[in-house]
């Protein structure tokens, strides 16, 4: 098991990565300074029925009484009406504001129910342990949390960090392919904007993650949340720094809303954006074509799509792209790389954009 | 006008108290950093009638574009459906990260609207112009925001400090003398437990606060939040000190919730509740007989209640004040006066409250 801290002042905790760990929630939990005892779990239905028992027994040990709170699998429970019945739960759980939530799942669960101990009673302590790749190497860290609101996804949300973030990457074996992969384009992201040897390390270690080597996947995990954890601990509100951990996100998010949510994964919209801004860092950052080309086909090993579809230049990607939440005026704040390794952020027109690609 | 800081670290935020100062908003607000442009100015139905106009002028000439987003007076606002169509006001308002929202009314606006803003886009600027007494010396400092749940008042919410507070104490000019008075429960509040000079000024000032004498109104709001401030300063997430905040409250939220909302005001409840804390500072905290009589013939003088209504003993009351947010196992942590202007907390069972009413 490796463990390391996110240096976040006051918010500072642990996370813990390693094989078959979850047996180890709640002994973790307690070493954390959790209060044991009334607890609530919040999982969906799928790995409710894959882990929620040993979650609950490694609850137990920790002497967590957790209440199980099982939602719908699917982007669907990031809703209002879903977060209502979690509240419901809450109550008939009585949770006090000692309490502790733990998140048991993929993005979805770890954004509700994130948002959920953000908000009830005015914040409970909540403990990420994300089950599915994209989670555990991305969205569990960082205390972004949230729902989607029918104009928008993400609208309604808040800063809430956990109090421990326990990844087992066991878990991963039972990940459908595509979701395994779909992950993978965070990973390689990491990579792409600040660590050059990562990506070397993930062309000869490709193989093995794809068949799931579990000392494989302990290490990118590790890696990638590592990289997450120095980037937000220096710009934990996204005011500077953190802005490049949305390399291939800006056209990655205006792919699937103008394909409509649910065509793409979002790792494969992003793999997709990382190839679209490979090519507007060609034209504005100085990146090579040996780096361009290498990274290209490190995310082609990797199983991921790397060609715009042919709708991209549609009117519906367009105004998607302006709707981004970085925009500023006419334009927006674009993550770029001008090395394998190295990335900047550079204001960039619409028109820039769309002509580039 | 009187302008002083709330020491909150990088929440720190100044707050203005005067009358007539309402005008200055916009000014003032530019003056305090946030950014001009697109904005909301969140107000219910009462005040945007009295004091809509002039605020939406005030923000022009600091440069703020403010849509104007009313809701139903009365605490039925403070609801998820309330909520819900603030949000897609917000939305058409096409406010963005660096927006701000004015709170423009009483206890309920100012918390409906700082918990959109903490939830909006994960977390907007808030500026709190309360026009209540019971908002100008109490709710509008210390960062609680929140809404009703169908099981329990402020059950949903979230810390979010206002980025500056400006209190126009000509607009408690036109409050019905009830809403007054109840206001003046928190005020007697801060004397009890922590400033027995201002227990002597609040005698001798009575007549003239009554009589809504502007000069003697901005003493009182000053002081009140001052102390209110240099509380929340020491303890924002009331792990300690600010739970002295609670004198009164105990007693006060169980009468409220067990009478049925509505039937008391808050500060009525409180008045009553601080009554029946004195009688217990008298039995566990050594508060003189004297001490108690003043606290008392001040409650009076204001106007307020302090007798318990026959109901108190009822099951209802019991059974509200087991479910205090504050309820530990088997008893409330307590807050009693040794003597007129200090508090202190101490661990009572729910027996010994009952017993000694």
């Amino acid at each position: 098991m490796d463990t390391f801290r996110v240096e976040l002042g006051a918010q500072a905790h642990p996370v813990h990565v390693g094989a078959e760990i979850l047996d180890r929630l709640g002994e973790l939990a307690c070493a954390a300074g959790l209060k044991s005892g009334r607890a609530a779990l919040i999982t969906d239905s799928n790995v409710a029925r894959l882990y929620g028992g040993r979650a609950t027994d490694a609850l137990a040990q920790g002497g967590f009484d957790a209440a199980i709170i099982e939602v719908a699998a699917g982007e669907g429970s990031k809703s209002a009406a879903t977060l209502d019945q979690v509240y419901d739960r809450l109550v008939a759980a009585q949770l006090d504001r000692s309490s502790v939530i733990f998140a048991l799942g993929g993005g979805v669960v770890g954004d509700l129910a994130g948002f959920a101990a953000a908000t009830y009673l005015r914040g409970l302590a909540v403990v990420q342990v994300p089950t599915t790749m994209t989670a555990q190497v991305d969205s569990a860290l960082g205390g972004k949390t949230g729902i989607n609101h029918r104009s928008a996804k993400n609208l309604i949300g808040a800063f809430h960090q956990p109090r421990m973030i326990l990844a087992d990457v066991a878990t991963l074996a039972t990940l459908p392919d595509r979701e395994f992969r779909e992950g993978l384009a965070e990973v390689i992201k990491y990579g792409a904007i600040m660590d050059a040897p990562m990506i070397a390390a993930l062309e000869s270690a490709m193989p093995a993650i794809l068949a799931r080597d579990a000392s494989s996947l302990q290490r990118i995990v590790d890696q990638s949340l590592r990289h997450k954890a120095t980037v937000v601990a220096s710009d934990e509100r996204e005011g500077g720094l953190r802005k490049i951990l949305n390399f291939g996100h800006t056209i990655g998010h205006a792919l699937e809303a103008s394909a409509g949510y649910g065509s793409y994964f979002h790792g494969e919209a992003v793999a997709i954006g990382m190839i679209a801004a490979t090519a507007l860092s060609r034209a504005h950052a100085g990146l090579s074509a040996a780096d361009a080309d290498r990274l290209q086909r490190l995310i082609e090993a990797a199983g991921l799509p790397t060609k715009m579809p042919t709708a991209w230049r549609g009117e519906h990607f367009e105004r998607a792209l302006k709707l981004d939440k970085k925009r500023t005026g006419e334009g927006v704040e674009f993550v770029l790389l001008d090395r394998l390794g190295h990335a900047l952020t550079r204001k960039l027109g619409f028109e820039e954009i769309v002509a580039h690609l």
